[in-house]
Parts: structure tokens; C-alpha cells; sequence
């Protein structure tokens, strides 16, 4: 691997397949440290002794700390979003769909929004927040668009559908809890009770 | 106020008045400065300063930062746990309690804990982890009894009152978000939202 200027370079190339890869690298591995530690514990040195990159080399490919914090954290939230599409679109029915959808996000959660953006505030722009927000509401608008459907074929009674987006959300974060697997057997029977309090309680 | 030292003294006299008066000033800014900005941001200076206290006598109440999160962390969820005991010995039924119950914990929300945990875990001691944990049980306790009543009741179907019981503490996790009150109106409103899912989904 070539090291490379810190600056991003006006006319510099665009960027080639393997930057495109140690960029995914960077950001996957910042992603995994940020949500696991927090944002103020975890160094851009450590994000590149994780994965092997040089500080300069994620330097070239993000201008600041809170800006890679803002890329990864937005990134997560685009798979989120792209997963509940799949899903759901694929699903027979809205309720097999949460079921599958709880499943494969109790088993990978996030950490919970709302903490760790209290605690990266101070070092973020406003626009980087509104940006992590603005890939929050792209899940919760597939989400909705799925709710409004089953009210308008009467499956779900009517409520706003963004509420319910929300909620099934904020349900998911129980999969940060410590000892599921013990209490609960597996994330899917785990996502069963809570797709089917949902459920129920929308209905 | 006297300086003390720094150091807890074998023999040193019990806590006077005044002394339990500044030990609770102390836990409750710490709680207030570690829920808002996580548990490695916040030094015991910034506590000190915030609520006028110096830092030897931080160090003369509590023997460390780790020990002082515990107690913070402990004290919070302690009061929860009252707070929970109190409204629903109180209410009429299970659900007008539970409404009072969200509107005064999505007004007063505290962090996510895990996400707090886990940012904390690497300075805290097993047995301080476990004593925050076993303060967030108590709020499970309380609530797991009055959903197993309602079970018994048969006002609720039959389910493990300790699943409804996260469930719940994991729902007032919206009271976290921003722009509730432009959305719902009131806390009291997203409240009876939240209880009106959650009781027709555990019926």
C-alpha cells in the first residue's frame, strides 16, 4: 500500500478500486469502534492499528475525526435502511417481514442513537448532524411506507405511521441488552415476542 | 464549608448533615453530567465546578471516578425503580398507571444504558458493573409484579413478566429522541400512545 498526502490535493485522482477498499475498511472498522466504545474513547490511531491502515493514509480519505464519525455512523444507518427494504419487500407478509427484519437487527444492533450522538455533539457540525439524522428518517420512512400500506388494506388500525416506525425502532434497541441469548434462546424467538407485541398492539 | 482530606480516614466522624447534603449535590451532578455527555467526557473537575464543590472533596466522598459513576448511575435508576413503585401502587389499574409512569419517565429520560456501559466498562470493575445492573433489575422487579398480577387477573395474557417488563423500560427509550414534544404534542400524549400499543400487544 502507497502512503499518500494527508491534504486531499485539488486535482488529485479520483479514486482507484483499492482506495475504494481501504476506505470501506476504514469505515467499517470506525463504525465497529464507535459504536462499541463511544466516541470520544476511540483515536484515529486506533481505528488504523485495528485495521492496519497508516493515520495519514485516513487522513486522504476523511478531512477529520468527526467527519469519518459522521461517515460511518451514516453508513450503518444506510445498511439498516437497505436491510429493511430487502426484507420487508421480499417478505410474504408485513408480520413474517418485521419477524425476519427483528431478527437480523437483534443480532447486530446499534448502539442506541440518541446516547451516542449526546456525546459526539460537541465535537460535530450541525450539518453532520442533520446528516446522521437524515439517514435515521430513511429507515423509519421505509418502515412508515410499509405501516401505511397495511392500514390502507386495514391490516394495521390507523395511526401515524411514522410513530409506529419509531417505536418499532426504539423495540430493537432491546437487542443491546446483555444476555438475550440466555433469557430469550435466540434473537428470532427473541424478535417474535417483540414482532408480535407490536403486532398486536398496532392492530 | 470545611476542606477535608482527601483521604477517608479510619475513625473519621459519620457524615454530618451537611456532609449528606454535599455527598447528594455531588451524585446528583455527576448523574446529570455523565447521562449528558457520557462517562469518559466528563471529569470530576467539570463535576466540582458545576456544583461547587472542590475536587479533594469529591475524593473525600467517593474514592474514585469509576466508584462515583456507580453511585450516580445506582442513585438514577434507584429513583426509578421508586418512582415506578410509587405511581403504580397508586393507580386505579394497570394502565392509567403506566400512562402516569410514561409521561414522567419519557420527561425525564436517562440514558440508554447499555450504550453507557459499554463506553464505561473498560474503568469500571466487575462489581461496580454488576451493581449498576442490579439496580436496573429493581425497576424490572417492580414492574414484573404488577404485569404478573394482571396476568393473574387475566387482564393480561399469561408471558414472562420480565420480557414485558424490558420491554417496556425499552419503549421509554423514545423519551430520548428529539422534537418529541413538536411530534406528540406532550409526553403525557406519546405516553398514552406508547401504553396503548404495549397493553393491546400483552393482552
Amino acid at each position: 500500500m502507497t502512503e499518500k498526502s494527508p491534504k486531499r490535493l485539488p486535482g488529485r485522482p479520483k479514486h482507484g478500486n483499492d482506495d475504494i477498499s481501504i476506505q470501506q475498511t476504514i469505515i467499517q472498522t470506525a463504525s465497529q469502534l464507535f459504536m462499541e466504545y463511544g466516541y470520544e474513547t476511540v483515536t484515529l490511531q486506533q481505528i488504523g492499528k485495528t485495521c492496519s491502515v497508516s493515520k495519514p493514509t485516513i487522513y486522504y480519505h476523511f478531512t477529520s475525526k468527526p467527519e469519518l464519525f459522521k461517515v460511518a455512523f451514516k453508513t450503518m444507518l444506510h445498511n439498516v435502511s437497505r436491510l429493511t427494504s430487502h426484507i420487508l419487500d421480499q417478505a410474504e407478509d408485513l408480520e413474517s417481514g418485521l419477524v425476519r427484519l427483528a431478527e437480523a437487527r437483534l443480532g447486530n444492533p446499534h448502539a442506541e442513537i440518541e446516547t451516542m450522538l449526546r456525546e459526539a455533539e460537541p465535537f460535530l457540525e450541525p450539518a453532520q448532524i442533520q446528516d446522521i439524522r437524515n439517514a435515521e428518517h430513511q429507515i423509519h420512512e421505509v418502515l412508515a411506507s410499509h405501516f401505511q400500506r397495511a392500514m390502507d388494506e386495514n391490516r394495521l388500525r390507523t395511526d401515524d405511521p411514522f410513530f409506529l416506525a419509531e417505536t418499532f425502532s426504539t423495540l430493537m434497541l432491546m437487542g443491546n441488552r446483555e444476555d438475550n441469548l440466555h433469557k430469550y434462546g435466540s434473537n428470532l424467538s427473541l424478535g417474535q415476542k417483540l414482532v408480535d407485541i407490536f403486532i398486536r398492539g398496532a392492530q
